[in-house]
């Protein structure tokens, strides 16, 4: 059986096909990159004492045995402001001064610690004039981009709208305009009562597997509440970096610890979406990769049925 | 440095940042698949005097000691006809009987066999009345979403217009309405007088580095004159066929046995665009993988010269 599913905030087509799963595969030799057990390397660039490696702080929180998370301009920036028409920000978030640390491993406090300074980077980032769209993302593992294996985040300000913001921003437009009513809150409302696709309802947050995803095993957290990313509170930072603790730990059990980009949309700078809009954040598993048909078509295939995986993760 | 270059037939918007190269990057132990030495694996289902594990033939090109080449079914298909909404078929073209064949050892007769072959299934394909769209995609190796290592290409019939399909489609007619001239023939030209980008000009093809793509070190064949890829006669398959052969060897001895897709993108079956679109296939290199800035952003970093890599491959 085949279905076809549309993800509604972006219209990507999926198709789901669960007996591709059987598909027999041939033996490959690939060894994973392998989990790290030092606190420190003494050749890490982001290790707390390697500090000379890169450029000044420009954040930092500090406890009494030295800093707890730190960023720095990156080095190698996608933009920088040498170009006239792609000119920017990049700086890199160092998550936590554990060599060993990551998303799996990370415990509430460190969450709340690293999420402190993605608002505080956010915060300067956005006021530069020429801003208009600020991106904050996290690679894990060679397999989602990352070079270096050190826990680190990135933020990087941009002079427009990136494609896939615009396109969000648009069908959310569109749907308010033919139903007077927010995409973002119909959907929460839907996926609540439905039950099927809900990990946890918070509060503030609702984190589901969406109905339909270009990237099998994608998890979103939605914003409940109108608000922009840096203008949560403590109580809403607490609960973002319960959720990201425990949702952490559940696809630890069933994925192990494997490669995932992680992604903030937020509103844009100049433009007021509120009404239509609602921050959300994107965590997507990298284990699998897309072949000829996603790239030839940007139609996507899954054979991960959403409401299973779930389940799976429910907490 | 940084360039915003956009991609003219898709509108993808490509930043060049050419020092990110000098990334430093952590050692990963990952042992990349390694070349295949036999002509026959006993396991393999596309090998010659194994087709008890296929359904039947389709199509296939015989010799004296066998098939040379052979489609079949997919057993595991993306789309069948049990789905309402996304009914359709999908095969498996077996590009040699050779399992250990690839595109970078096989040779101009090989090459021509398999075009026939995509060819004849292409004008079965495109007969089914609820088609609306055919995709022919190649996916080598396990990183470039393979997950059989015998060589093998895919055809789909699908009853839309693929999204990106629909995207090159929308902006070579806007073009076309605004220039009164044709955004491929025009290209074509410009790629011919400017010369850095060009790989090889030939009779009937053009091959070129684009001057901006999604994809770092894709390289595209465009079709010079205005026919659907199914028609194309006996000294056009030569033609490509001698392309493939003298550019897969060119890249291997860039970047070796290497994962790649190729897919070509066709005329659709029910929409005039004869006028504003041109036959072209892309060839997408898989070593790099996205990271978490273009899967937020849907813009595209590379750090590769698109004049100096086509450069490399020119014969």
């Amino acid at each position: 059986m085949k279905e076809k599913r549309i993800d509604k905030i972006n219209n990507d087509i999926v198709i789901l096909a669960m007996d591709r799963a059987k598909r027999p595969m041939d033996k490959i030799n690939s060894i994973e990159e392998s989990e790290i057990h030092d606190m420190y390397d003494k050749n890490c660039p982001f290790c707390r004492g390697n500090e000379k490696y890169t450029p000044e702080d420009t954040f930092k929180i500090e406890s009494s045995t030295g800093w707890i998370v730190r960023s720095t301009k990156n080095k190698f920036p996608i933009v920088d402001e040498s170009a006239e028409d792609i000119c920017g920000n990049h700086e890199v978030l160092i998550d936590t001064y554990r060599h060993n640390g990551n998303f799996y491993n990370m415990n509430q406090i460190e969450y709340e610690n690293m999420l402190i300074m993605y608002i505080d980077r956010y915060r300067e980032f956005i006021e530069d004039e020429n801003t208009e769209y600020v991106s904050i993302f996290k690679n894990f593992m060679r397999k989602a981009g990352a070079s270096l294996s050190h826990p680190h985040s990135q933020i990087i300000s941009l002079p427009l709208i990136p494609p896939d913001l615009e396109n969000e921003l648009e069908i959310g437009k569109k749907y308010y305009l033919e139903n007077n009513r927010c995409l973002y809150m119909d959907l929460i409302k839907e996926e609540i009562e439905n039950k099927d696709r809900v990990i946890h309802n918070g509060e503030n947050f609702l984190v589901i597997v969406p109905y339909a995803t270009r990237y099998s095993g994608e998890v979103r957290i939605l914003f409940k509440k109108k608000i922009r990313f840096e203008s949560i509170n403590d109580e809403c930072i607490k609960e973002l970096a319960f959720i990201l603790d425990k949702l952490f730990d559940k696809l630890e059990m069933k994925r192990g610890i494997s490669p995932f980009n992680l992604y903030i949309h937020n509103y844009p700078k100049n433009i007021d979406s509120m009404e239509y809009f609602n921050v959300h954040i994107h965590i997507i598993p990298r284990q699998f990769n897309f072949g000829g048909f996603e790239l030839s078509t940007g139609m996507y295939v899954t054979s991960l049925s959403p409401e299973e995986f779930a389940k799976s993760l429910r907490f």
